[in-house]
């Protein structure tokens, strides 16, 4: 029996917690924390995250703006975009899209914001200091991915664990966050990749596999040690053949082969996604309580 | 038969290189790099290095200077320290003794120095660009140990490599110089550490081992597989017993237990060292470069 690790319930206990502690928590001459998320036009795996990140922040308490940025956007417009929201007090922290077109320079335009307001910790700065264990920020996904394994019973200390997929964004925070000296997870982390010759071999001995590559049915009985769990980050649109024009969201783990295989899998949707979305709003109440709780300085 | 691969060689064709890129490149009102290093008093392994330091900035047309620290140095103080030598314009690349004891704040102090001054590349700015592939400069012991094992025929793409020792100044950019996207060596590695229960599970297929670990001996036939390189990264002092009252710096591998089983160790001293040191004089040539060659701005 391969148990499924939903995120539903964790999801919302941490929205719970973060509505408590905005209701108890806005000062006199302060206000609640505020959220902007910067992202282009049109349909992308962010659309369906952008959808969940509005209900969080109103469950939350949390003010919450979309900015959708112009099609014909340039880097440097698009960091002075963030540049602007910045400067903006009423603004306690900001997410941009990823991935962007290369071309925009999602790195050097995440990189113009504090640290404090890089809630998702993508900036060269938050980065940085998470590879020194001194993180402010760091992405609400590696974050939540590591969560929902706790919340599922895991402890990381001296276990191999697995990380397929490098991007700056999703892979290498989670490896870091398992891995870096001083926060705790404390894992022998092992990062493969799409250069990485031979997966199952990379993959021996692991206890965890976290999935981070967006390659539909990667992780299946021919990669994935047997009795490992595997966390599925991986987040791809593919068309959905039950609704005519329809896409569906899929991870990287090929669940029905993974039946019987591994100790667990957690559901795409269902699983790392809402714990994401929730931990983004645990950030942001701490990007909020870092910048003073809306008190004019 | 164990390959014996020493570093000095290579160190020296990179200081030439270093060399004659300045001899040529002073431009007309401008000044030869300069490089300063910054570093507590008394005996450390960082003394030693200091000295290599001074060595071959001369020998590359460097300028050399070191500021001793006082001793009873706060972490503020080294922060302003390390501000004013960044807000000087004569200096071009600044490098700061680690590690430190833990209150003097290194990282904060190195996190002070803008990217391109911050020629080992320790900063929270520089390894979050590291962490993005997009570095400046990279710790000079880091680039310094690959350079060693690619000047002796070691290809990384695709390979297995091991990394012991996980410090945000060695093990970690070892780590990520080796694994991150778009840097060119695109090996697939993993990161062993004081937590890890079992080093020599940790490293089974490992086909290079960085030793990052500090620890004398730790690298042995019981712990690294059969054939693999071992690239020692490790130093510390330890007594030396033909002299009284003598040091000798090690590495982190069993030379003598590894004989006829590793495919190669890299001695130390003499190995992973010069090149480090030779590496930094190339980052301070860069650092010059990018700062405007000395030339009044």
């Amino acid at each position: 029996m391969t148990a499924r690790w939903d995120g539903r319930a964790l999801s919302e206990g941490l929205l719970t917690a973060a509505r408590q502690a905005v209701e108890s928590g806005v000062p006199e001459g302060g206000r609640p924390p505020s959220l902007v998320s910067v992202h282009l036009p049109g349909p992308s795996p962010f659309s369906f995250y952008l959808r969940q990140q509005a209900r969080a922040a109103e469950g939350a308490g949390i003010t919450f703006r979309d900015i959708t940025l112009a099609p014909e956007l340039t880097a440097p417009a698009l960091r002075d975009v963030v540049r602007a929201l910045d400067a903006e007090p009423s603004i306690d922290a900001v997410i941009l899209e990823h991935p962007l077109p290369p071309q925009l320079g999602f790195f050097g335009a995440a990189s113009a914001l504090r640290l404090e307001k890089d809630v998702d910790g993508v900036g060269a700065a938050s980065l940085g200091r998470l590879v020194a264990g001194q993180p402010v920020h760091v992405p609400a996904v590696a974050r939540g991915a590591i969560k929902l394994a706790r919340h599922h019973g895991v402890a990381f200390p001296g276990r191999r664990v697995a990380v397929v997929g490098r991007s700056e964004t999703v892979g290498l925070p989670i490896a870091l966050l398992l891995g870096v000296r001083g926060l705790g997870a404390d894992a022998t982390v092992t990062v493969a990749h799409s250069r990485t010759p031979d997966l199952a071999t990379a993959l021996e001995g692991a206890e965890v596999v976290f999935g981070c590559a967006g390659k539909p049915k990667l992780l299946n009985r021919s990669t994935v040690p047997r009795g490992a769990a595997v966390v599925d980050v991986g987040l791809v649109s593919v068309p959905d053949d039950s609704v005519p024009g329809g896409q569906r969201a899929v991870g990287d783990a090929d669940g029905e082969d993974l039946e019987g295989w591994a100790r667990a899998v957690t559901p795409v949707p269902g699983g790392v996604g809402p714990v994401t979305v929730a931990t983004l709003m645990e950030s942001t109440v701490q990007a909020w309580d870092l910048l003073g709780r809306g008190k004019p300085e």
